[in-house]
């Protein structure tokens, strides 16, 4: 059975086709810059183990035509996988804020999509293009079944000690402020392959996303029971651009104090912060070539990151009141050697030894990379979540 | 030698008169509603071991007339310890931020006046009264050195990646925006006597300031190495109306979707949230009381209180590396003893174990409330300020 999965952004369309149950990619690509100048496709098929890579520029005027492009490819003689489009039975499509109302991966009906577009004023950025997506797909691909797979659905298993704020109650009951958290789909896939890995379905794992966004999640038995990103993807770790945790004053200082308006120190904390904002750059590698070259400000800001994300371990092993393992996932998490030693450095006291040499062996699968005399295993798990958003459409259509 | 110590909020004046070196107050009192309706001062006195206690209602119109009546009940032949105001040596006086300009107790200059004026932006409502006692004082007792004990002076040790945000570099270097930290004078107090108490100066302690205002401290062989308020006195763990950490994102999320403006949302977080918020109480005894009678709101309220210090125990031993004691001060740290039982609930992974038995024998004293094998001491230490304010003005004085 095909499963094509897609990640709707505000101009951009990311996609990816399964067979399942097999778990076989047969390609995958991202449509970039809709609406805009130079919009582009790259397409990759994989055919008997063998990548080929396809990347054409041409005009995409909207989310609908980018789609009815990435049909043609599909179907492309040379290029394509498919012969037809009914050939496709669901498709999975990635949402980002599910709300309090979705708590699973879901159907997509009437019903559905009326919730979604009621939880725009939540993610005002992320719900709308990931809205326009649904529809698009509903009307290119009318015969599939159409499955919304939401980034909050995970950690709704969070207790209220967890994701209630200490404001005032009709904030929670009237307004749906709490902590929602993001990167569900991620922490639930590498948490699961986890537990897998340590044969413990009883397992309190901490898993550290870090990727453009960062976030961090206490799982216990699998289930999310704390994580680090609130009502919006702002908060916790520092990112690429975004500050993370900051003390709330410092908004009202500069508006009250210094001139600024909400929206610019918004702006700030989103897109001139985080790493960025305390080296002048937002690419991890950047930063640590700045760093090779002696700039002091990268220096900071790497240790920064690691430093907040330490405290979070802390933090998180207070709530699971315990610790088994510790995963490191996504492009920062997977393939930096040295952010791995700078978060496990002097973490001894929570049984945390990690082993340099095995943690600079690289490879693709999920490796373990701590001493064997450490307490909790530290892990490397490549995420992914365009599979597991294929997997839970392909359980949930096949029941 | 005689001390004053002088405490001037908005609308109150506290004060402690001490002789030093031995430690002894002699009397402390309150000027309450200064400038208001209904103004009051209440004036104790210990003599031989016997305390009495003079109220008395009267008009004070501003700070000045405040200090002159005291001076007056100081020297009161019933109810006064003085026979001149020229017998006080010197007055010590609480001021709430010192910037990065003071890291410990001054001498009251021009100069340094100037200094604590240019901070009034980083402390709108604590250092204009701060500075309005000073210049009281140095009228009124024109012949006292005047010193000043920052409650920021104690975090100036901490290093920049405790006190530095993921936020642009110029927002630090142009504005002085950092983590600053405050209850310093308590939590260098009750760390200092853990130490003492321990034999230990290089213990790592994580001191618990549970008050109307609550923070906590990370200190290592005796300096501050991070702190859970920053910039302003918001944030960390749960108040009685302070909301401590939240996701900034809650507060665009505020003005740009649900119509408030930036200063109602400041006064929610100040004044409208944390216990009150949550249960509609700000006392915590009220809380207790309402948890007695069966309010799922107040016992959320207490247990997410309790839950946020658990949060950070974890965190500052990831800081800490290693943890040797947690000390519990303040109003409620030093009476609740039930809440001193949740926070350290289930947290033997951190070598926490409390005697519940030695955790209820009440004592007014410095005392060890863990259990014997417990590997982290836990300790109940009865902070006072006003004592820390005078030792370390009497210190500054007598050089």
């Amino acid at each position: 059975m095909k499963i094509l999965v897609l990640n709707s952004g505000s101009s951009s369309l990311k996609y990816q086709l399964f067979e399942m149950p097999n778990e076989q990619a047969l390609c995958t690509g991202l449509v970039d810059r809709i609406g805009l100048e130079h919009s582009s496709i790259t397409h990759k098929t994989f055919f008997k183990g063998k990548e080929s890579k396809h990347q054409v520029e041409l005009a995409i005027p909207d989310h609908e035509g980018a789609l009815l492009r990435v049909t043609e490819l599909l179907k492309d003689p040379k290029v394509g996988v498919l012969k037809d489009n009914t050939e496709i039975e669901a498709i999975g499509h990635r949402v980002v804020h599910g709300g309090e109302q979705f708590a699973a991966t879901t159907l997509i009906t009437e019903e559905v999509k009326a919730k979604i577009k009621g939880l725009f004023a939540l993610a005002p950025l992320h719900n709308p293009p990931n809205y326009l997506g649904i529809t698009v797909a509903e009307r290119v691909f009318p015969q599939a079944k159409q499955v919304a797979v939401f980034d909050t659905a995970f950690h709704q298993s969070m207790p209220a000690l967890a994701y209630r704020y200490a404001l005032p109650k009709s904030m929670y009951t009237d307004l749906g402020i709490r902590a929602y958290g993001f990167h569900g789909t991620s922490h639930q896939y590498v948490s699961k392959k986890a537990s897998e890995y340590l044969n413990n379905s009883k397992a309190k794992i901490i898993t550290i996303h870090l990727g453009n966004g960062c976030s961090m999640t206490a799982v216990d038995s699998g289930k999310s029971v704390d994580t680090s990103m609130g009502l919006g993807p702002m908060g916790g770790l520092v990112m690429g651009t975004r500050a993370g945790d900051i003390d709330p004053s410092i908004i009202f200082h500069l508006i009250n104090e210094r001139g600024f308006s909400a929206q610019e120190v918004n702006d700030i904390l989103n897109k001139k912060s985080g790493l960025l904002g305390l080296s002048g750059l937002s690419d991890m590698r950047d930063v640590k070539n700045a760093i090779t070259e002696g700039s002091p400000d990268a220096k900071l800001a790497y240790e920064l990151y690691a430093y907040r994300i330490q405290k979070y371990i802390g933090a998180f092993a207070a709530v699971l009141k315990g610790l088994d393992a510790i995963v490191f996932t996504a492009g920062v998490g997977e393939n930096d050697a040295d952010m791995r030693e700078a978060v496990c450095k002097n973490m001894d006291f929570f049984g945390i030894m990690l082993d340099t040499k095995l943690n600079r062996a690289g490879n693709k699968n999920i490796r373990e990379v701590n001493k064997s005399s450490s307490a909790v295993k530290i892990l490397v798990i490549p995420t992914n979540e365009e599979l597991e958003i294929g997997q839970q459409t392909f359980e949930l259509i096949r029941k």
